[in-house]
C-alpha cells in the first residue's frame, strides 16, 4: 500500500541528539513541546513544505528522557533535497533550539525503517549513589540515589534477567500489546575517570522496550544493589510477569537513548518483516 | 596579626563543585548571585553564625566559568563544628541549590591556605569543532568552534608557551600586578569514547593564572589549530608580553576548574611564604 509513496519519495535517515529536560517526550501531542513536533515544524520551514512531514523514530522516549543516538526516518519527494543531506543538517543547525541537534541526514538504503529495521536499542541510565551530591554540571542527566549501591549485587540481578522473557512486571501494560522482549545486556559499571568519575552507568540493551521498562529495570536493580531487596525477590516478580507495585520507576532525567543498531543493508527487508510480525500483529 | 584568630579557630578545607551558568563568578559582589556569597550565606544559616563567615578560594573563577575541583578555606571558632566535617556536608546538601555542591569538609592541616598554599591549578577547556553541533546534554560546559581544529598544530603552539614567562599578552593587566607565571601544561586531546566523544579537551595547568589568561591562551591555540594564525604569530605576541588585540578570549562556559594541588602537609608553610612573596609583594 505504501509502494506508490516509496516510488515517488526518497527516504532519509536522521541521527538526532536531544536534552529531554524541556520536552514532553518524543511523540507529538497537542499543546505540548515535543521533539517530534519541534523537528517536523523546522524541517517543514527550512524545506518550505506545504505541510509538516512525518518523522518515524527508533525509540519513542518519555518526557524528560534524553537521546544521544536517536534515529528517525522521513520520506520526501525527490526534488525537495538534491544533495547528500548535509545542506539540511546545516540549515537545521541554524534554526533549531540548543536542546536538539540533528547530527546527520543521509539517504536511507532500500527497506530502511527507523523503527522496524532496528536490531537493538541501547539506553544508559546514569546515577550517583551514596552521600555525595550529583556533579552540578551533570545534574540534568545523572540521577541521585541516597543509598550506596553494591555493583556486584546489582549485576548479579541483571544477569538473571537476560534473554527472551515476558517483562510484564516492568512495563506499563497496553491493551493487547505484548511485553515479551529479548534483553541482551543489563549491567552497571562505575566510571573511573574524567568528568563523570564516580557515576554508575547502567547499560540496558534489548531488541525493543515496552513503556517505562528501562526505568523499572533500573529501579529493581538499584533495590537489589542497595540491599533493600534480594535476588529472590527479583526472580519472583520477574516470573510473575505482571506489573509489580514494589518495582520503583527511576526518574526520567537519568536516562539517555545512546545507540540504535540496524542490520547490514541486505538484511533490512527481512528484519522489518520479522519485527512487524512480532510487534504489530501480536501487539 | 592573624595569630590570635588562628589560636581560637579551626581552619576547614572545603572541596566544591559548581555549574557557573547562573553565577556572576566566584567573588562576592553587591546585588549579584555569586558562588562565594551563596555558600557564605548558607554556611552562616546552617551553623547559626552571627555574621557570614569568609571563604578564601584557590581560583576566583569569572562569571559563567564552572568548577569541579574548587578548594576553599574557612576559619570557625572551635565550638562551632565538633565532628570531622561530614555533618556540615550533609546539612549543606539539604539546603544548597542544585548548581553548587560541597563535596567534602575536612580539618585543614597547619598552615593550609586554599589560595597561597596551592602548587598549581588545572583548568579544562572543552570545545566541539567543525560542522557538528555541541551535544545538547553537554552544551552548558562545552563551547562550539565552527572551524575544524588540527590538534597537532594546536599542541605545537601550546609547547612553545610552556615554562616561566610573562603572560601579559594573554591577561587583562591590573595596576601593579605581575603577569609572570609558570605554565606547566597546555595541550589538547580529542575524547575517544563515552558521552563526550569527539570533544576537544584542552588541559591548562600553571602555578597560578592572571585574569582571563586560560580563555586567552585557548583562543590563541584555536586560532593556530584552525589555520587562521601561524606559530610565528603566536611566538611574536608572546614575546611582546603586552595585551594583544588579536588574541580572542574564548567564551566562559567552556571552562572548568578541575583540580588544585597542594604540597604534602610539611611543605605548606614554605609554599605559603613563597607564593605570598611572589604574588603579594610584587603584585
Amino acid at each position: 500500500m505504501d509502494i506508490p509513496a516509496l516510488q515517488q519519495c526518497q527516504r532519509w535517515r536522521l541521527d538526532i541528539s536531544y536534552d529531554g529536560t524541556a520536552f514532553s517526550g518524543w511523540a507529538a501531542q497537542p499543546n505540548r513541546r515535543t521533539v517530534q513536533a519541534e523537528l517536523e515544524a523546522w524541517i517543514r520551514q527550512v524545506l518550505r513544505l506545504e505541510s509538516p512531514p512525518t518523522l518515524v523514530c527508533a525509540g519513542r522516549t518519555d518526557a524528560g528522557v534524553h537521546a544521544r543516538g536517536q534515529v528517525a526516518h522521513l520520506d520526501l519527494p525527490h526534488q525537495v533535497v538534491t544533495d547528500d543531506g548535509s545542506g539540511l543538517v546545516r540549515r537545521l543547525g541554524r534554526v533549531l533550539p540548543p536542546d536538539v541537534v540533528v547530527r546527520s541526514v543521509t539517504r536511507a538504503p532500500d527497506h530502511f525503517d527507523a523503527r522496524f529495521a532496528a536490531i537493538w536499542r541501547r539506553y544508559c541510565y546514569r546515577l550517583m549513589d551514596g552521600g555525595t551530591g550529583v556533579d552540578p554540571l551533570m545534574r540534568y542527566h545523572v540521577a541521585r540515589v541516597k543509598e550506596t549501591v553494591d555493583l556486584a549485587a546489582m549485576n548479579a540481578g541483571g544477569d538473571t534477567l537476560l534473554g527472551l522473557r515476558d517483562f510484564g512486571a516492568f512495563c506499563r501494560r497496553r491493551e493487547g500489546a505484548t511485553t515479551v522482549r529479548t534483553l541482551l545486556e543489563l549491567s552497571g559499571r562505575r566510571v573511573a575517570s574524567g568528568p563523570l568519575a564516580g557515576t554508575i552507568e547502567i547499560s540496558v540493551r534489548a531488541d525493543a522496550f515496552c513503556h517505562s521498562m528501562v526505568r523499572s529495570l533500573v529501579g529493581a536493580l538499584v533495590a537489589v544493589g542497595s540491599g533493600r531487596r534480594s535476588l529472590e525477590w527479583l526472580r519472583g516478580i520477574t516470573e510473575a510477569a505482571a506489573r509489580h507495585p514494589t518495582v520503583e520507576v527511576m526518574p526520567a532525567h537519568g536516562l539517555t537513548l545512546e545507540e540504535v543498531r540496524y542490520p547490514p543493508d541486505v538484511g533490512l527487508q527481512d528484519r522489518v518483516v520479522q519485527a512487524r510480525s512480532v510487534r504489530v500483529a501480536h501487539g
